[in-house]
């Protein structure tokens, strides 16, 4: 048994926003990482994501190829990247809130009222 | 030292990764939950995120209500959120391909060059 | 024949610009309406638009309810009113811009090549 | 007085959705052009264009290179497409829509209560 399995990981959301801050920091980029620009450059991301599914089935989605799948799992990395900047900035633990979000759409969306359906809870 | 000091803890995004797959078991929502239509949700929200702060300044979005933080905050949730599940449904480690990213941004971004300054890499 | 039929009709493009800036001169809006942040409304309201088409199927999204039609409707007017209020702030005239587009698509995708083909002009 | 004086001259919107028609029907890409499809692009285009205004202050997005400029006036022009081909596809006259828009925002952002507010109607 080494060192790694007894002593706690650091989590890795933890782990991140600290390097992010540090990446930052470095450049003297603090001053342009406004709560809103980092919501921007977000926005922007994400959609970059969607570009890559765009003309796309839903069915031809799920089988993707190989650079494609490189070159997305790189887009997701970056929308997490500007979550966990954003969320330092605002001074929020992203995976509590996550945990708050779950519990939340849980009551929204009971079992028996959602099973196998697409509707929105307003409309359940 | 008590058990939850000396036992690893469960990764976070590992555990989120679990309950979202149970939500959407227990839901039957795996026939909706393809990789396009993940990629267009978290598109959604990501703009629902930066609604936000439409119209502030950023010096505003620095300064924010305690209701408008809650509000944002469960929006950040929601990208996690969606970014998660995507992520399951590609088989992708989330935080391995952030890992990945910032090396990337590293090379792209050299303090030297970037040091203060907000130009895309294609312009240093 | 009557005048509305031998006078030039004022374009529409022209005679919503000319409202819109009615509109925000009466408001004293002109302070908010900077291209950037009418450009970060243009995106949020492309979003909303697209959150209508959620979880649908493409196939299902050709048979859309009169409810869901008439919000769809409106969603676009958001969209064309906020492109239409940034095209004017930035002195661009949108419909010779979209014909310019045309004339650069048209070269990109040839019809030999571009046939039944949904591939990136890039891929071709 | 020569004829382009005297006959009506084709609004340019309808101009524009028959050119797109055209361009569609001659590369055999009615297939792909789902409204669902064409709802995604146009969120993908509005991105783009707000992509040029990333990580520039409110101040800046005021004073454009004329290289910038040229950028974001294609951009715009790629939004006004997918727009119009949407409509299109819906059956929506664009330019009608955008006048009963101007209408409801008329009423739901009284002179009086918004002069000189960025507020949500629901917060005036």
């Amino acid at each position: 048994m080494n060192a790694s399995e007894t002593l706690p990981q650091p989590d890795r959301l933890v782990k991140l926003r600290d390097e992010l801050r540090q990446f930052a920091a470095d450049r003297d980029w603090e001053q342009f990482h406004t709560p809103m620009n980092l919501a921007i450059a977000l926005s922007v991301e994400a959609s970059e994501l969607l570009e890559h599914f765009q003309w796309l089935t839903p069915d031809q989605s799920q089988h993707l190829s190989a650079e494609k799948s490189s070159a997305i799992r790189l887009e997701m990395a970056d929308v997490l990247l500007y979550l966990i900047r954003l969320a330092d900035r605002l001074g929020i633990d992203l995976a509590a809130s996550a945990c708050d979000k779950i519990a939340i759409n849980a009551k929204k969306y009971p079992v028996a009222l959602s099973k196998g359906s697409s509707k929105k809870y307003t409309e359940l």
